[in-house]
């Protein structure tokens, strides 16, 4: 955060001096235009809060690990899956992630979907579906969500 | 959080089963018009987030501790004092509170200021200033912002 204790809102959702970063390596996991930002990092506490932006019609990598994430949406509207339920979700809604849970956050098809995630700085790598687990996480994005 | 991994925004900033508490025992340190919603907690990080909501013309408790504060405005706006200076915050905007860093939220007269904070689990009891404290580090707070 540099020697002051401020900072400011940018234009748009970017934030002054605070860098916007690949979402992860093109390639290493499927995803689809979704960019990351580090708000806060440190010791006290040992966690990182960012900001991660879909934009309309993309989505996050299906995946899992053992750490949790506390989200917020501060931004539009979507849809998230956790474990073997799909939620539509809305400005200032609240997830949970607990340890394992396959999860997913996609953007609506004509708005993009902005959240605050926390998360631990010892953390995990994200485990990836096969083929066969794919077909059955998936189902519930198919169906009705809550 | 309960079962459900998703804990909606309700009307107003509410959010689903989450209580709004008092900021602090009445008498206990001097403040005015501020309420407090814990949104997180957990192990995973050792971390709260917590709203903190300030109705127009109230403020914070001006102290200080050795834990860090990591906070965003996500509603109205207002003015923080940190260390020997007053900011102006607006949407969104960012703020850093180091260690021992005398500090204090203020909302606007006719908007309420409201907040994301974030602090470790495990932290220490806030100082408050005395009397001569109190006429030095209010000082900024009554001249310029930045």
């Amino acid at each position: 955060m540099g020697d002051s204790p401020l900072v400011r809102k940018a234009s748009g959702f970017h934030w002054q001096g605070v860098e916007v970063l690949k979402y992860k390596e093109e390639g290493s996991a499927p995803f689809k235009d979704v960019t990351r930002q580090v708000l806060f990092e440190g010791r006290d506490p040992p966690a990182q809060l960012r900001y991660f932006e879909v934009a309309p019609g993309g989505h996050t990598t299906l995946e899992r690990h053992e750490h949790v994430h506390s989200v917020m949406v501060i931004r539009g509207r979507g849809q998230c899956l956790v474990g073997d339920a799909a939620h539509d979700l809305a400005l200032h809604d609240l997830v949970s992630v607990p340890p394992m849970a396959w999860h997913q956050f996609r953007a609506a098809p004509d708005e993009p979907l902005g959240f605050l995630c926390l998360v631990a700085n010892d953390r995990d790598r994200p485990q990836l579906p096969d083929d066969h687990a794919l077909a059955e996480i998936e189902r519930p994005l198919r169906g009705q969500t809550t």
